[in-house]
């Protein structure tokens, strides 16, 4: 093993943690654009093929995430002869801690760690949070510390629209003296920012959902218009700087079909330019308006929608998650559904219980949803787009849904019988979660489904159910148990105790669990 | 102009209509696999290259329909000596009576015929009517003519199912003495009677949604179990031969994913094959069981859905339907949704009302919905696969709605709110139908929707409105009009007279029109 001129000694770093290889190279502008770097790293009969990026002054990065353990050597191919032929080593060991790995899909449509620590995505939204006052920042850090939330939507670009018209601090590229942007000379001091916040949420263990474009600029600073060219630049530039750290997924575009600069062929191209050249494959979506992006596409890892709709329809929200669910085969998160707030646009004015009414249709059909707030602030400080503190009802009940989802044991709830039951999902045989939305019901008949289920109950099994009260937060236990004594074509039956009693309130859930005698 | 061996003499045929040029050949099998005869059909600067079928016998048949009026020649080319350089001549005059030509997608979710006429799919399914004895098929073509439906759909192939158990009078391949069949021999036979049938439902203005495979058969017969080239030779030749008939529809299976025998990569193939054969660019889509096809497919002009569900859930249709709609941005024809009847299977057991109230949920969604039935029968003569005679309470009713859209003048009902009306469609500013499903309402708040739509409506505005009963299939005008006398962000209301006075019945619509005052 031989180390380069930029060498490391005897470095040890995490499984899935980071290591920034810097090498010194061509102090110039022509980094951005005309040098090129990459390494092949090495260990045992893996390889990966990483690309440097340009970080300024003369530093050029080889960013990388061991995936394996055991040591790793690299070797530097570069049309620069100061970068060409560099040489190095390092020791990858075993993760510990929190440290679980990067999120992947897994049975269809759930998550889990590399790890195998099923993941279950609790996501809010604060598009602008890092274009903020630093004070700011550092108090929606404090803020996502205490939430429920292990996901979070934010922009690389700065958001001009309403309640968000400041210029931010820094850019991401170099600003010209008429205050035009050179798209093409990326900005160190605003990457630096941005490396430094995607570690801070990493060590809250909150995933990353970068969004790589979005509208809301409208040619006001013109990151929305850029040419096809600079757009993959700076797509490749995003992939060499944000693929190592575990914690990316990339949002291609927020409402991508309101950039109507693009086509659908520039998205395609874009999506293939950051799926092709990611070697850790991280998870990718793309976020729409009013026309969905081709879902089904290969690159695409999971169906991330935008679904307004909703308010004025009691329960509707059952089946069309589910219908979102069945028509890609995908994850779905449901990551804009309306803000808890009280904004004058409709989107922004969800109560509470509208928003955890629909976090539980979601849970219960097999589908995840993401948390954003909108309330009105003297100061516009509003959750959403800025960070700060959150004010809102919700987040108490969506961490009460994510603890009850985390303890079921399960890799993730799937519908119980998806032709026929809409307010269903567990897991056949073991476990249900049934939520009942507005309605008011003074008792629910036990039913478990029998229709082409995977595991068969037998006559005589026995299962516990819990009272949940998804507003009060509170789970009761109903006293004894529930005996299966009957099956028909479609469902299984308790004769001997037909009926759960039920409070007559709403949003209630019931938690069937079996019993396991030992 | 020449006209060659096979004179057609001065022949006259109405634009749409088809037209048979038989052509002498060798009287072999060969014709199915190794005879190749195409012909170049020109009329000024159009063009359509035409491929013909082997009708047995020696007989080759181009069979063409002309989609523009003028002469058309046509000039044979072939690897059989006696078909090439074949010319020939026709007149094509305008279209009269009720042929309006194919029926195309128009307007993103909607179909109109070529004539421009508005086309309502209200469509039926009868399997495998063509496969019952000859007294039942006539039987099913005397109900059609009765009934209110405008499309079938229908299997090439025979159904091998439960209630579907005998075997056709006559198969699409030869059968050889050992019971096996000749996947490259046609059988003239069959396809004549195929074309009578398709004839006949033309005279009827019914289109024909003519399914080309299935999985009921589970190689029974075989013909869902035959190989790549067999099923596109078999493409092929129904391309030739059932292309020129303009009611025809390309459904290129019921329940693709069920057979599990094909991939997605053969569906795509096939799709492909019909397609970019097929020189009139017909309707086509492709059916689900369980897995959606990617019906982003450039190919698929309309999403033809199966959705199973619905039968537990109050109103839970608004929100499913249009979802579809959103998603794929195309046509949607939910074209299984539960059938009218009383089988032991739950899909089978939908009351009347069910699925009427599914059918006016889909129109107000923007959507369309196909009707089937599924009465037990001591002969099991079931209408959804073997026709007959229909028994139940819906087709009515569903003619009913019929009515009522065809009369709108519009050519096509849309959400009037897409991300917050679920129960509204139709035209903003001038027509509106609201539905109200199970729901009970007194009374209804008059509110037209003002966000984000084409046409502003002026305060002053007068509208009348009707009530639906859609059960008792009555339109009843509600007296005097409403007037807008104020409108906000999301809404236009009318302050003098508030609300339209409901019975409190379900199944219950409204239609709101303007007042054109002259």
């Amino acid at each position: 093993m031989v180390d380069g001129g930029n060498k490391l000694g005897k470095v040890t770093i995490e499984r899935w943690d980071k290591i920034d290889i810097d090498l010194k190279g061509p102090d110039s502008k022509d980094g951005y654009v005309q040098v090129e770097l990459e390494a092949e790293f090495l260990n045992g009969n893996e390889s990966r093929k990483i690309r440097a990026y340009y970080a300024g002054k003369g530093k050029y990065t080889l960013r990388f995430m061991p995936e394996q353990v055991g040591v790793w050597t690299y070797k530097t191919r570069s049309n620069s002869k100061e970068l060409d032929g560099q040489t190095g080593s390092f020791e990858c060991v075993e993760a510990t801690g929190d440290n679980r790995g990067p999120v992947k899909v897994r049975d269809q449509f759930h998550f889990a760690y590399e790890d195998g620590t099923a993941y279950f995505p609790f996501g809010t939204t604060c598009y602008a949070w890092i274009h903020q006052p630093l004070e700011r920042q550092v108090q929606t850090l404090e803020t996502l510390k205490q939430a429920p939330f292990n996901k979070l939507r934010m922009c690389v670009f700065p958001k001009y629209y309403s309640n968000n018209a400041d210029d931010p601090d820094r850019y991401p590229f170099v600003q010209r003296k008429d205050g035009s942007f050179a798209f093409d000379e990326f900005n160190p001091e605003f990457f630096d920012h941005l490396d430094q916040r995607v570690e801070e949420l990493m060590a809250l263990n909150i995933e990353v959902d970068l969004i790589l474009f979005h509208p809301y600029d409208k040619g006001h600073w013109g990151f929305d218009r850029m040419s096809n060219e600079e757009d993959k630049r700076y797509l490749t530039y995003m992939v060499a700087r944000y693929g190592a750290y575990r914690n990316i997924w990339w949002s291609m575009a927020n409402e991508y079909d309101y950039m109507e600069e693009k086509t659908l062929d520039d998205w395609q191209a874009y999506i293939e330019c950051v799926a092709k050249q990611d070697p850790y494959k991280h998870l990718l979506s793309i976020h729409q308006g009013d026309a969905f992006f081709n879902n089904f596409n290969e690159y695409i890892t999971h169906s991330c929608v935008q679904l307004g709709t909703l308010k004025h329809a009691v329960n509707i929200g059952f089946g069309v998650y589910k219908a979102h669910r069945d028509i890609f085969g995908k994850p779905v998160v449901l990551d804009e559904v309306g803000y808890e707030g009280d904004l004058m646009q409709r989107w922004g004015r969800n109560t509470g219980q509208e928003l955890v009414d629909k976090y539980w249709m979601a849970a219960v059909s097999g589908v995840y949803m993401g948390h954003g707030e909108t309330f009105q602030d003297p100061d516009d400080i509003i959750w959403w787009a800025k960070g700060g503190v959150l004010k809102g009802e919700s987040p108490a009940r969506i961490g009460f849904l994510r603890n009850i989802i985390e303890s079921s044991g399960l890799n993730g709830l799937n519908p119980i019988d998806k032709w026929w039951i809409l307010n269903g999902a567990g897991s056949n045989g073991n476990y249900y979660l049934f939520y009942f939305g507005e309605e008011r019901l003074t008792q629910w008949k036990f039913e478990l489904p029998a229709f082409m289920i995977e595991s068969e109950i037998v006559i005589g099994s026995k299962f516990k159910v819990d009272l949940i009260d998804t507003w009060q937060m509170t789970i009761i236990p109903v006293d004894g148990i529930f005996e299966i004594t009957e099956k028909d074509r479609y469902s299984h039956m308790s004769g001997k105790r037909p009926v759960v009693e039920l409070p007559g309130k709403p949003y209630m859930a019931i938690r069937v669990t079996k019993v396991v005698e030992v």
